[in-house]
């Protein structure tokens, strides 16, 4: 069977071997204060970089969960104001944590599936926060939109979501301050790790905070997970063997290289989109192609999806539900590095026999 | 080899299996959302309320690492005041989180290894945080003491940190409104995961600091963990994975017994202390019998430190260096489920024959 739910998705298919790898080796029980721990960490995230193509100035740093790394930005990098573009229920949540974090958070907010027009970002804007791929409706913000804030808003930090995207988006990391992650979407693995990867400005910010007596947070503030990744440590008993397995899969990733698995993903996307929009009854759910996430497909089937899903299900391919009110009219593709072109082909061809 | 560092530490002996079978059964790429997980978090919360006794009425949330329900015990307990029994580096640091997230916590400090006596709690107290096992000098709080606070203090909230001693302490559950830990100690688990216990009192208190417009955080909120909670869900994607693998250890101790355990625990213990009190050399560091943890053995071996290390390294035992400044001098001896008596045993013998 093959998982293509947005996430937890389909495994990697080096992960079992690397998991039986690391319980011979007794990474398991390994010390997070120990020098095989350290050497671990530098191994992750020079790798993370190097497949990203991550600037030597930025630094990533680990939390449990990219939910966290929401309520992480909001608590170190904003004073008041953030501003949020909102198109669905994931940005919809990164403001809502501004809220409650009681600071005041502002929006621009488009239906969803819906392409943001001109967006204007209020004065005092302390923090641009961006989704690079909203997982809810398959809606992606194209890079050069998200490069356009920088120029205009030079006193903002831009941080981007790119939870359900990345590997595949190649960001220009001058033109923001950071990007974060979760590893059970596209990097293949078992869920219970964020990653945060951030400039010098992010831990500038976080200074002026703390020096101006606003809380940023204990265990997990920007400085103290800082002065621990300057050592290839973390702050608290980390998710050693995501970590260790992230390291993994992030080399595989290398070996094969970045660029042939950006190619194969446009591959894989092209296929679907051209099924779905060729097909009499299904349709993709994003009107506008240059809107469409290559990483999430989301496909309008109407009172027929409980039949696609089902004729799929029967194929051995499992998609994802539609998020929320969608349930029930739509169907979610997750295209990852762990979904081969083979299965892709076939999903196309279930897709174009489905009547 | 046998592991003895406090944590992370050995692995359970049923660990390796578990995790196959994970595997096999498609568990890492499990949709948070999904039935299964909801069958998953039920097993493992049940099983956990078997094993330690913990009342009905208690509830049973996720985090990252009990580094993270520190912090939310603040957040989501506190307006202003926790005070603190502090007596080492791990209870010393839960009292700093309290400040670093602006309140105005005190504090009860003992030199590092000895006792508390009378401890006064200020009036206007809203949580009396307890740290049960001094995970950093092998102090361990008697039940007694614990359960003492409650009649003295009955409109506080009595936290107990029992991150390096669970499950072998009997906590009396109803003189206290909650316990904490995490999996990677007491467990034999890989790292990645807190486990926070408590009652209705405590998501009172964070309601009542909500509707006093106080923030008590975004996602891991207690009232966003409780009604997640009463689905058998989490309020973000958690590590699906240790969930499950907490769940099957406990039901590999729940076969064993807790009573079996806690038996077992005491032999171990009283072993090495014995044979730590009967050498010309080497003696427990903690003094005070009472005192005396029975999972975390510390151990004064003064400028034989190095000596005795090498010494038990080539025996195929490692023991845990002292805790900072400690390193030097002592070493701690980790007394978990996962230590079988046969390892004690052997233990102690190597200690008895170290000249």
């Amino acid at each position: 069977m093959v998982n293509f739910t947005p996430g937890p998705s389909q495994l990697y298919f080096t992960v079992p071997d690397h998991v039986k790898k690391a319980f011979r080796d007794g990474i398991p029980s390994l010390s997070h204060r120990s020098k095989q721990f350290e050497a671990i960490f530098e191994y992750t995230t020079q790798g993370i970089k190097t497949l990203l193509g991550v600037p030597d100035d930025y630094f990533i740093v680990f939390t449990g969960s990219a939910t966290e790394i929401w309520e992480r930005v909001i608590q170190n990098l904003v004073a008041e104001r953030s501003h949020h573009l909102v198109n669905g229920a994931f940005s919809k949540r990164f403001f809502e944590i501004a809220e409650q974090l009681n600071k005041k958070p502002s929006k621009t907010q488009v239906a969803v599936g819906n392409s943001f027009e001109a967006v204007s970002i209020p004065t005092g804007t302390e923090v641009i926060a961006l989704t690079h791929n909203e997982t809810s409706s398959g809606v992606s913000l194209p890079i050069p939109f998200i490069s356009s804030f920088r120029e205009s808003n030079p006193d903002s930090l831009i941080v981007v979501d790119a939870v359900s995207s990345l590997p595949y988006p190649d960001f220009d990391y001058s033109k923001v301050d950071s990007v974060f992650f979760s590893v059970q979407k596209g990097f293949g693995l078992p869920a219970g790790l964020g990653i945060w990867m951030m400039n010098k400005s992010c831990l500038a910010k976080a200074g002026q905070l703390l020096s101006s007596g606003i809380s940023i947070g204990s265990y997990h503030s920007l400085p103290l997970l800082y002065s621990n990744a300057l050592k290839n440590q973390t702050p608290e008993t980390p998710n050693v063997l995501g970590i260790y397995l992230l390291g993994k899969v992030v080399n595989d990733f290398n070996q094969k290289g970045a660029l042939a698995i950006r190619q194969e993903t446009q591959y894989k996307a092209a296929l679907i989109y051209k099924a779905l929009e060729e097909h009499s009854i299904l349709k993709p759910f994003v009107k506008n192609k240059i809107d469409r996430s290559k990483t999430v497909i989301v496909a309008d089937a109407g009172n027929r999806t409980a039949d696609l899903t089902t004729y799929l299900q029967e194929n051995g391919l499992f998609p994802g539900d539609g998020y929320g009110d969608s349930k029930k009219t739509q169907l979610r593709f997750a295209n990852f590095p762990a979904h081969s072109k083979e299965q892709f082909e076939n999903l196309a061809d279930l897709i174009a026999g489905f009547k």
